[in-house]
């Protein structure tokens, strides 16, 4: 599996979890709603930057967050 | 502390425990050596691909590697 698109797996599980919109993500983390769109269909890549940004604005690590997605790269059958 | 210096200062020192040159590490995770000297510099910021490369050049894990850089953006005194 690409780093994106398990990041983009990742992204959205948290998100809705988390019970947040894209839109209010995107303003939490203040970044464009269409880019949390981009990053969740696996069709841009994060730099580490936004990675934390993404992660304060999800109440979590940004750890926890590669930790999943280095699973889902050693597992893809985890995809979800 | 900015994210990119923390990740520099990780990879450096990760880098240098692992008794590699930048030369090395550039040639084994297929990087140029001078985006190496940027990233340790925190001139550059990597994006989560570069950091899952770096991390199997480094034979150790990305989480790893993001978990010391929240370590330093939590507690920046651990500069070294």
């Amino acid at each position: 599996m690409e780093v994106s698109k398990a990041f983009g797996q990742v992204l959205r599980l948290v998100r809705t979890e988390a019970g947040l919109t894209q839109e209010k993500l995107a303003f939490e983390a203040g970044v464009q709603r269409n880019y949390i769109s981009l990053l969740e269909r696996g069709l841009h890549e994060p730099t580490l930057s936004t990675i934390v940004l993404l992660a304060q604005a999800l109440n979590c690590s940004a750890t926890s967050l590669i930790s999943e997605v280095e699973m889902r790269l050693s597992f893809p059958s985890l995809e979800r």
